[in-house]
């Protein structure tokens, strides 16, 4: 699946940039973790420096050649592989990984787009800074890809997406100009917000080549606790009463079915379940708190609080660093357990916090209308983001209901819309959801998206195929 | 002024529209607060609904006629009053002053734009809850236009500016069409940020005709103390070391010069003079804490702790709400101070924190070398937005200086641009800041910035002359 591409236009290429830059062809550049797409590829080039990444688009753009950003790879709705068109040039951000500047006094840090996530991490620790952006592939997630896709994660709650951790951008623009946007600045109205604009846009506006972050105050404490709840309903009681008591301190809000602890004690009996019966719906609260208070304590007073308000029935507050690891390894190993479960069909979906209850009363009949299946609901309440994945019946697998997978796919996607929710939550459009953003995205925004696509990138050379169809 | 219309178009206007969206063309619409323009205008209307918006909103770009979206008409800088070209269609919204919906759970509320910032602060607070945006207009301003200039005010520090306040946006788009985005959603990756694009725009992409905002807890405990510092490096540490702290506890951090309590002391002396001998830097914190913290305790160990690391000399902590509000008088009297002393030149600069001290120290450099004038800089050093403002020597006037004003912007601007600051770090840009806009924006933005005007506006009917140049 290796196109020709015109030779005028490697040979440029290869004369224009130094040879460090020109990379091979290889296998991990053309596949995604999921396995749904291989991709193909003319070249792939790693530039040092936001010049030679400009230098590289004005070539592709002359010739008329696609062009894929390239960080991590980790991204899971195929907008790092292109398997039609024209063969295109990869651009990968791997050789970017600087951290040009860090400022602590003003929570600050400017790094280039190849940046791991958890160099990120430890840089920011280093100064004495939180970087709170986290997701599972923190250690191959490159600074550039989480920005193009908005990268979401546990810490939304308390700190924000991607785009909301973000004060400026360095971009190659389609026309191979470079955008030098690296702005340290709090409050900037001059203009329109084309950071916000390019953060979000899957790399079909511009190739990201270095960012200006915002860093947090490390909180003075932290501090974990499960409690049973008796519905998702009391669950979002339960969070409006936890951020009256903490407000911004309340950094994650997890919200944790018995499926989850069923499929967990099934596949991963080393991960110790935490309460003796299994609860039908928990929360995972996570706490980071100013000096003078006790994150332990304030739990123990919010739990006190919520059982008078009879939102809860039970409760654990981890009392040690080994407990809170111990409670969020519960939440973080259920993932792994669905996988080995194996699904059907999963869905990155969020909702109006008010309409996450109604939505899984709903979503419940719609998939028993549909077959015997098993629902496996958590994730970010705090944010109204579920990972809501519909698992077999006992003694069956995924492949007894291959047929089925589109029209439940169909079946949650509909019931979010009709919700006023969102099919993509987090991961983005990708090349997957190309056909879900056609039927559910308002038309005017659809028209609006269009519009400026052909503005930026008049000869469409930008990722084509991921977002919007070609 | 008022240039003859197409008398079609106001036939098809009246047709199209209900009475009561027809207005007269009311002297206060074609003014704005510094009388820096007389505006024109062919007609006003003031739409009860979104459809209503659209439809003359379609009239107008199928007669070519230019549409000015009306809000408080609070705005410095000029976006809301057109002074040449075709006379324009006022589109005002004080008719559409909704509260559509709330909903304390979710920390979220639906407003229509016209609704006025302080009506918003009630119904938030009538529910339990807080709408952190504000600015001195708050009786006055609406919320469209609070959105089309992303308003900043004295509490973006701890959450936010405009922008990043709303989850969702109606509005009408430049070919009368109707975006349907208000959506309740903390976590939405279907496509680009039309939402963040259309905040900041000033009425050059579309019309906002209602918004989803985001709430807040209220604070358990408020306190406020006053801090002399040795400057502003060291109030840069003493906030740095203020998060440390209370983490996002910390909601305003306001840097005060001697010269606002000298002006104070010469023409508000109503306004009590907080320290016996005035200091020559000193700084207002305000900070809002969870349950189980006393604010003025924090703020007694921060003054210790800062007084150890030699950051503070002297401190005074607010013991009751009264002497809060005394504290605050001080800050907020300063406007009117300086109004009454009559600035030469006045700015609304943001610099990168850090930059901050430095720019204090040449602009004062840079001033002295044009003449003897007085500067009084202050402002919110949390967020690097300077007020920085020129006045005569004593017994000059800004009379005196008035064929300076230029010079002393240009060299105030320059350095701030030298600096990597902004121009525009609140106010916008409107018609006062287009030439600036030209001059000190990245040439990269800038083709981008007009290539999305282009796209979305391809008639140039919406606020034609704001932001960009015709």
């Amino acid at each position: 699946m290796t196109d020709t591409p015109p030779s005028a236009f490697l040979e440029q290429l290869t004369a224009a940039l130094p040879a460090a830059a020109l990379r091979d062809i290889a296998p991990h550049y053309l596949e995604e973790p999921r396995g749904r797409w291989q991709g193909h590829a003319c070249a792939v080039v790693a530039p040092d420096t936001a010049e030679q990444a400009a230098v590289a688009v004005r070539l592709a753009a002359d010739a008329g050649v696609p062009v894929i950003p390239y960080g991590g790879g980790t991204g899971l709705v195929g907008g790092q592989v292109a398997d039609c068109g024209a063969a295109p040039l990869l651009i990968s951000l791997e050789r970017m990984t600087r951290l040009r500047s860090i400022h602590p006094d003003e929570n600050v840090m400017v790094v280039e787009a190849g940046a791991i996530l958890s160099d990120v991490h430890d840089a920011a620790q280093a100064a004495g800074r939180l970087f709170p952006l986290s997701i599972a592939a923190k250690g191959s997630a490159r600074i550039g890809g989480l920005l193009a896709t908005n990268a979401g994660g546990v810490n939304v709650l308390r700190y924000g997406n991607a785009r909301d951790l973000c004060l400026g951008l360095e971009a190659v623009m389609p026309d191979g100009n470079i955008w030098h946007g690296l702005k340290r600045l709090r409050k900037d109205n001059t203009g329109y917000d084309l950071r916000g604009l390019l953060i979000g846009s899957e790399g079909t506006l511009g190739l990201i080549t270095a960012a200006v972050l915002k860093l947090a105050p490390r909180p003075a404490g932290e501090g974990t606790a499960l409690m049973v709840v008796d519905g998702p309903a009391a669950a979002l009681k339960l969070l409006a009463l936890a951020r009256d008591h903490m407000g911004e301190g309340v950094s994650a809000f997890e919200l944790m079915h018995r499926q989850s602890l069923d499929f967990l004690a099934e596949t991963m009996p080393q991960v110790r379940q935490p309460f003796a019966a299994r609860p039908e719906w928990f929360v995972l609260i996570d706490v980071g708190l100013a000096r003078g208070l006790d994150p332990a304590e304030a739990l123990e007073t919010l739990f006190a609080d919520a059982l008078e308000a009879e939102l809860v029935s039970d409760g654990l507050i981890a009392q040690s660093e080994a407990q809170r690891a111990e409670f969020w390894s519960v939440r973080e190993s259920v993932p792994e357990a669905n996988r080995l479960i194996g699904s059907v069909s999963s869905h990155d979906v969020s909702l109006p916090l008010g309409a996450v209850a109604g939505f899984i009363e709903k979503g419940g009949e719609v998939i028993a209308a549909l077959g015997d299946f098993r629902i496996n609901c958590f994730g970010h309440l705090g944010d109204g983001n579920l990972h809501y994945n519909v698992f077999p019946a006992p003694g069956r697998s995924r492949a007894d209901h291959a047929g089925q997978r589109e029209a439940i796919k169909r079946a949650v996607h509909d019931l979010v819309h009709e919700m006023r929710g969102s099919v993509s939550a987090e991961h983005g459009i990708g090349r997957l959801k190309v056909d879900d953003l056609e039927r559910y995205a308002d038309p005017a925004k659809l028209v609006a998206m269009r519009a400026i696509k052909a503005a930026l990138d008049p000869r469409g050379i930008m990722n084509p195929g991921a977002v919007l169809r070609i």
